[in-house]
């Protein structure tokens, strides 16, 4: 019998195609036939579903979003009071402004900013900007930059050129074709494909990587990123939306050397809060006001409240040293306890997200989701990434991995005895966003 | 002396290119040097600006999204509550589908929604899932259609295009140049200049126009239109963020005739806060599934749940039958008082959003900032437009028209002794987008 979540869930898959607005938040990712799929509140780390079961997230966190825990009492006194005094008006609101500043502060590199809600949306705007500023059409770009045109366009004379940035073998279906040939994907970590992408692209006029995903970019990748946009004027923008906000107090660029002349942030920005911002350089920022830029939902209250009082409250705590603590005893734990279990397995470097590998080829979604169905039974949103939040705490953590020795001991034997199908009481997850539709 | 509010506008514009999000918000719009500009808070028709002053806004409520009046309490209440329950989750909050399926009960000819937080995005996306299934990339449209590369790209072969339908003259920087061709525009109720455009491009796939703007579509125009689209087999896309909810349980379209196959929705939907959707039916709306679109502020819970509220009071209110009996208290007294002061002035048909437009040539925009300028020392927020909202009454209009006498009777001598320039206490307003950079 399906849980409350999962009745809804086929209800809401017949009405919103895809059955939600991302990806990452639809069961068939975790354990398609066990996960909740729904909640009804959460606070701090806590998640509750419609049957009243209480989790603890030890997943995604609103998918990186609610970085300072769920229903955060500080920032929600805030919210609160930005709703009873009004979040649409004719006149625009005094956080807007004072948001700028707050990031301009720790973004010294950057004099103006730009605001919208979502993160594609956003990425959409710096690019915008970028070929306004260069008056080059063609985007060299490595990782995952949102759903939009001017991206998944890299897929059409290819489709499998966004295979390891994003997902395989996506069509660029509804994406016009005359736009072939002006993204140009690279492959993250690798100066050899960027040199050769570059080469064969002589007029590339702006580059886009992120920030981070799972491991750092090498000294060597940026130095050599860097130096071509020297030499032949190129626009450079560093994606934070995934990354800001967790190792700095602003992007990552911060500590690898990366000089951006455009920065983008989203999902932590507003504590889960829709809000985004693009940041830059004002030479080039300056083309916002020159080509046609303007959403009326881009000034709606919440989200410039939502991000100053997250920002206030990350900066005054030096959020990111405790999101990379928790992060590092996560990973940590994980690996001492895969080698205990004889479970082979790798931590990822970029501890605010930190994740885990499995080795096992075709096996690896099979035994991530016994791990998911094992971790459910014992209380915990589990998945094999851990977007850590400030209410993250060394005890949380340390009862996580107790609970983690249990299952791993189970997927250990499960392995050895090549007995993961039978103990499985759901389908197999799946990353894949075909398998879904 | 500026006053605060302009002060901070200075300073505004300085770190956010043109000053804020958007260009209706900007006080060049209105009177320069005079409109507050910025506000403390605001409530049902009240709005308060930095200096404590209190106006009433006979003006945009909002920019057409406040559609209950400011900060209303049972649209407040439910997101208050929303927020401490948590925002943004791993898990997906229910108000997601309810509120599909209350959509999809006042649009009987859609099957599926999609939702997003800006309605530049939202139509981004509805011209996305079109060309996925129609397979051709060419768009004809009238009207705006937002921000996005899809719409301005229209001016890449001649900057004029977009004379009509948005501003004068916009240079399309920064829009990829490949884009070329990809969307025609024709003009707003011109059926011979819609079969001109529609016979020039035979591989258009799918056409946008908006609900209504300052008048209804006519009857030959739409029809004109849908023909087109059946033989053609042409996707028809409506555009109603602007004009959603304000005339029926839904779009424009339903009162007119025109039969589209995806609606949009955005301003008004979530009654002052960011939530977007976009409708239609099964056979088309199946291609949001096949092509990529997910974004994770898309699923941020208050948008849904103020979207879900703000319909619920609308529907149980019958809130456009107020909206327009208001707009055409507001229109009819605007008409008989310019009559009394012998003012050259005509009113629009689509009352929710009633305008009235001058007939002084180059003259229009001194005396429209003339009439902000005394309706300001009069406690209003005024233009030539008003977004009606739920809590105008007919009294605030019979006030507010006791002060349209008065300074009708001012800019009816101004004209005739030729001294509206000497009234003026500030620099003249502009629609323009050029002049503000």
């Amino acid at each position: 019998m399906k849980n409350k979540g999962l009745e809804r869930w086929e209800r809401a898959k017949r009405l919103i195609p895809g059955g939600n607005g991302l990806l990452s938040k639809r069961p068939e990712r975790y354990a398609p036939d066990l996960w909740p799929s729904y909640y009804k509140n959460c606070k701090g780390v806590k998640v509750q579903d419609l049957e009243g079961n209480d989790f603890i997230d030890m997943a995604q966190m609103g998918i990186g979003t609610s970085i300072l825990g769920y229903a955060d009492d500080e920032l929600n006194g805030a919210v609160l009071e930005a709703v009873k005094s009004g979040v649409n008006c004719t006149l625009n609101c005094t956080e807007e402004l004072e948001l700028a500043e707050l990031l301009l502060k720790h973004n010294t590199f950057a004099d103006q900013v730009k605001f919208a809600r979502s993160g594609g949306e956003a990425i959409e705007i710096a690019i915008r900007i970028a070929r306004a500023c260069s008056g080059r059409e063609k985007v060299a770009f490595s990782g995952y930059h949102g759903w939009c045109d001017w991206y998944l366009s890299a897929n059409i004379s290819n489709t499998n050129n966004l295979d390891d940035q994003l997902l395989p073998g996506l069509e660029p279906i509804g994406v016009p074709p005359s736009l072939s040939g002006t993204a140009i994907p690279f492959l993250y970590n690798n100066t050899e494909d960027f040199l050769k992408k570059i080469d064969l692209n002589p007029d590339i006029g702006i580059i886009c990587i992120e920030g981070a995903r799972y491991d750092y970019p090498k000294k060597e990748f940026i130095e050599t990123i860097m130096k071509a946009a020297k030499e032949k004027n190129i626009i450079l923008i560093t994606d934070e939306i995934t990354s800001g906000w967790r190792m700095t107090d602003g992007g990552v660029f911060k500590l690898t050397g990366f000089e951006p002349d455009l920065a983008v942030y989203g999902k932590s920005l507003g504590g889960g809060f829709a809000i985004s911002a693009i940041l830059g350089k004002e030479e080039i920022m300056k083309f916002a006001s020159e080509t046609f830029i303007s959403s009326t939902m881009w000034t709606e209250r919440v989200g410039f409240v939502a991000g100053l009082n997250c920002l206030k409250i990350l900066i005054r705590e030096k959020g990111w040293i405790h999101l990379n603590k928790i992060g590092e005893e996560i990973g940590a734990g994980w690996k001492s306890l895969a080698d205990k279990h004889e479970i082979s397995l790798s931590v990822t470097d970029f501890k605010p997200l930190v994740t885990f590998k499995l080795h096992y080829d075709n096996q690896n979604d099979k035994i991530l989701t016994l791990f998911t169905q094992e971790m459910l039974k014992r209380g915990y949103l589990a998945a094999s990434s851990v977007y850590v939040s400030m209410k993250h705490t060394s005890e949380i953590v340390s009862t996580y991995l107790k609970n983690i020795d249990e299952v791993f001991a189970i997927i250990s034997k499960a392995i050895k005895k090549n007995t993961v199908d039978d103990l499985l009481n759901t389908k197999v997850r799946s990353d894949s966003f075909k398998r879904l539709t």
